[in-house]
């Protein structure tokens, strides 16, 4: 159905050029497979390494035609030629988002990135309104937001069927670094190498890493910004200085209460990524292991368990839906809906045609903006020890 | 069995007086079914309500022989008795607590009291040192402690068999505040209305009626102490000023992170008590709704679900276990499980005779005191914005 | 509330004299636990065992004051006394109910026995006809349908909110007899043994041990009787005997189509009973795992989860429910509720006025009656290889 | 890596011609999504239709280069061309399988099928009998097989971790014929119209349909081949003449008891496939709505629960998994995962390499063959209502 709305605009799939994922990482082969997942783009190009052999090697193991060993000489390329790419797909450590990103933008290509946007603020914001500027499609993976089931416990919640909004409580725990891994630095995978290492993974890692998802399905979900936090951020093990865990309570713009817990030293929890929001009149409950419902509680009555596939969903999870109830949809279904939507941003917004409202709510510049306002204000509770606005030199949400 | 550890002890059940839960209270029949279900008890007398007629009428609705007007009176008359009471049982509004129970232990009697233990952290500390320097027992119903598998949880972390602990998340969370019940006085049931009065309630209503569940919990699962909170404590609908929420970031003694969410606005959250507790070899989790489950994690491994029954757990979960596996226990039971420690501790005082160390395990007026420190700091956090440390003036945990 | 009913009708307890359940004995505690639960009854007499000695001792351990050395005695007793028991409670391998029962019918008792109501189908018909003759109570506990989500079941097939029904699937499974326990007969625990033992246990001990309970289940909820079985019932081990397993394919009178699996060959499986029913519209599932909810489909919409205290229920969940919401119940309390519809109804029998008619759903002798013609057609089936009709001499449902 | 694979032996992808599956199928895009998931396929062309129209109009819509209106205009011309598909991929109504699969194989083509393989036991003997002799695959989209648990479970079962198997259980319901659709054929989907029509559906609509999938569940996880059945088919609502429901009482080969219930009139029912599986030292337990996890039950010990990712599965669960834990997979992929070893056998086989032994575990025309053995021989009990032995006349399991 989307192949078709982008074949009806285009006449052709979306051509994306991959930068990032060469062989032997973790989320090259996610992000490939969520972009092939509903057939409507060509993996027409790629820079897969700064290393040119192995940036080549990969193109060639990935049966990707057009391999090259840099970015700028990809983008210049690739947009002479007829056929050549009409976006770039950026999975690489967090800073170079920037740099691609920007040279992709500048050279008049759509861009879908990989979160955090960049590492800090100002460069988060300078990517934001040159997409702006330049009038192209700037997305971002936050893959939980595309889940059919959280889509509909946002058009739930901010649709008033639980009332004014009370309390929201989001986890996102792991165990990938129980262990005092960097203790052996020899033995640790490359990924969680570059990850750990605050250059090239940002100033808090937990926060970089994982808490900007909780950041943005709680505030996808609840349809409105944080504006303040009250934070604990950092290592958990004795000799870390890396931070793995971040507490933090919180308060949206309206007063609501917000709570959060994201951490990798919950040993054993697998990727557990839930939220739960009360109203007045109900409340919703979602959690990544069972993804395919969404429970809705209702004050002094039966609870709901509403499934991915009913007629009686919002549009806003039909749109996201492939399979009928019964039929599990996951993670890669959910990142291919990010991926999806893209493809029809950018095949709109090149056909001069007005994109389906409901793929714009898919994750973009701004709310990568957001994300970085986040992670300061949260690094800042934590040094001070109390409340800490968060800063958001934008309007838009 | 354990009703044979309090025959052996005393040739007879202890005799129990019982103060409050009158006719159309919710907690006084849960106090006594508690008491009633290993029939170590006989519930010999009652004081059921301060009005005289009322406390009759119960007395014989209730089928219990002695029935007095007054808590003093039956103090006075049962301490002369050959067949007198061997201790009482206080289910009064909170404010009450001290004076009943400073009263029974100055009589010679074992108490056995609802939480919280008082109002304020000096009252609570009074009867803990009366309790001790008369040499009577004085247990609290913090009955989530009750259960079997939450004993077996806390088998498993003070055991190491999760390794250091890293990381502990408790929530409490329920509905029975969602809407603005205080602007109809009129409405409300009576136990809500001196719940919600400061004066007999407590100074923070969500933390006096469940936060110190949370505590309790937390606490006896850990094995360790809370010695510093950064909370947010109130109210969570406009005009409301009974707090309804308590948001809270910890630390243990030994530094390990905790966090907890206790509300009352959580819509449609049906008294949802959950502890996950996270070390360097592997987690725990425990939810109420699942009550006869622990679910084990383990790093890189399979989880273990251990369920209430197993021969291979731990002796802490079988001394609290009537059924076999698959026929489930459940609120009722766990709370009978606090009755019946009590009752052995009270057999083993009058005989002389030392109980079995896991009775000893049962809540007591130092946990009571615990609570108390622990409403302080979180209202005194609230207060500044910043962390406050938990003071506790006495040793014993 | 069971308690003021029966105080209303008598002005006192109802006086029960336990037959069975001696130290030692499993369902001895089960059914003294249940009869305690709601202090509807004095536990007043009882003979414990057929040895004399045992009986006694049992006795003196439960605190139980009239403790007898025989049946026949005790009832000649009791019935002479003044403060003589009401009933008898029969809690004593399988071949000696019929005994039992009918002595205490004929000497004006009412009657509460565990399952199966006797060994053989013409003596429970016997003993239906005499409790009909002679207008005394006979209860049986089968304890599953006393749990309020399985009566809330009930209300909801029967009352035609899952339209007209279709299909019926039940699941008792354990693994009770994984291993060939009988050759090490010296290991046995007497439980075992006596079930084991066609003389005692009967002629089929899956059927009458657990199938009886799936039957009643199954029956109950669906409001109709099984008119004909396609089973296969037997041993699963090589060299068993004694039946451990029934696969049963059946029709209901009304043609609707069902089925069962009873098993205690189900390694691991904790006790496992479940019943899911489907109508044209849509269709119920429970689970004594989670016994306080009830899911409730609906052709084409979102599941509903029913909780157990929710306002919304049928009152023949609300009748059989003490606690909250989120205060979960389980099988104690659903035991009980076995015995306090029984002390309803002995307390109305004696007052001489008409019971609530929710409480005359309890399983009587009718419902012991049809359990017995339901295993002879299973055999049968069994034995044929083919369909059996499941014959019916009596009228009563 | 799978791609990998079939690149290390082809230098190129499977070139694949697909058969049915055009614009409004629903499990069309199914089988093009699972194609592509692991990129192990080229789309090269295709017949979506036996309207040449609207194949051809397929062709364009799904952006698939050589469109064709005829099957065996394609093998012909396809054959032909040195960039000519290896295999054909068959979505099209049963009644056609025969047909076009042998074609392809007597092409020199291999061959994925979907289920069931024909509408009767002869021509599916047939067609695995022309795989045979022409050295081509077949393979079959049993796609329940593909999940990574399900093929734990199996190495579980059949690698004796649970001991001597004694009781097997298959449930698949749904409840997509709750209600007599048929009696309104002008609103019925065309995919449910040919279903229905014995000439085009097959002889039982709902073991064609769906219980071939819950035959092929039971016998590969068991690792062994029905040898008889006892057994209840037919349609359940008045007036239906379509078999809706498959109930099924079974003994393996070895004289292990096995279960089966099948239904698509259990409304609300989200397509539940389930199984467990019992031997005398343990259990095991999967159902597709919590596709990640398997439960391994051990007699009294604590349940394991294996989930997808954990590195102490066994290799045939790793093959099959393409994220880490907690990063739930679902339907599509597990479908691909009959894809994929179906690209790695053709690979194979074209490159005349040994396949991976776990490849040759996907289903093969021979399940196919004893999937309408297993139909014949529950028709035949139903029809005489006594068991009936499964005739297989091949060998080959």
């Amino acid at each position: 159905m989307s192949q078709a709305v982008v074949f009806k605009l285009l006449g052709r799939r979306v051509r994306l050029g991959l930068i990032g994922g060469a062989q032997g990482s973790l989320i090259g082969p996610v992000h490939r497979t969520a972009a092939r997942l509903d057939d409507c783009f060509d993996l027409a190009a790629g820079v897969f390494s700064s290393d040119p052999e192995r940036s080549l090697n990969s193109a060639h193991a990935f049966g990707i035609k057009r391999g090259y060993t840099d970015v700028q000489a990809m983008i210049e390329a690739e947009t002479v030629r007829a056929d050549g790419i009409d976006a770039v797909a950026i999975m690489t450590p967090n800073d170079s988002h920037y740099e691609y990103a920007a040279a992709a933008l500048d050279a008049g290509l759509d861009v879908i990135c990989d979160k955090p946007l960049t590492n800090d603020y100002d460069s988060a914001l300078a990517l934001a309104r040159k997409a702006h500027d330049r009038g192209r499609i700037l997305s971002l993976t936050h893959n939980y937001s595309g889940y059919p089931m959280v889509r509909e416990a946002r058009a739930t919640v901010t649709g008033g069927e639980i009332g004014a909004l009370r309390l929201v409580n989001v986890r996102y725990v792991q165990g990938s670094l129980s262990r005092p891994v960097e203790a052996e630095p020899d033995k640790m995978a490359p990924r969680t190498k570059w990850r750990l290492d605050t250059a090239k993974g940002g100033k808090s890692h937990v926060l970089g890493d994982i808490g900007v998802h909780a950041h943005q399905l709680m505030s996808f979900v609840c349809g409105r910004r944080i504006a303040a936090v009250l934070a604990d951020v950092g290592p958990s093990l004795p000799g870390r200085t890396a931070h793995d865990t971040a507490q933090v309570i919180l308060k949206f713009d309206d007063g609501t209460r917000g709570q959060m817990l994201v951490s990798k030293v919950a040993t054993g929890a697998q990727n557990v990524v839930s939220i739960e929001a009360y109203g007045e009149d109900g409340g919703i409950f979602w959690n990544q292991a069972e993804a395919n419902d969404l429970r809705v509680m209702r004050l002094n009555r039966a609870d709901e368990v509403r499934t991915r596939g009913l007629p009686s969903l919002h549009p806003h999870a039909q749109r996201a839906t492939r399979l009928p109830t019964g039929h599990p949809e996951a993670f890669f279904e959910a990142f291919a809906n990010i991926y999806t939507d893209f493809a029809e941003l950018v095949a709109a917004r090149i056909a001069g045609a007005e994109p389906d409202p409901l793929a714009q709510l898919t994750p973009n510049a701004w709310t990568g903006v957001d994300g970085l306002a986040f992670i300061d204000a949260c690094l800042e509770s934590t040094a001070t020890g109390t409340w800490a606005d968060v800063v958001y030199e934008h309007d838009r949400f």
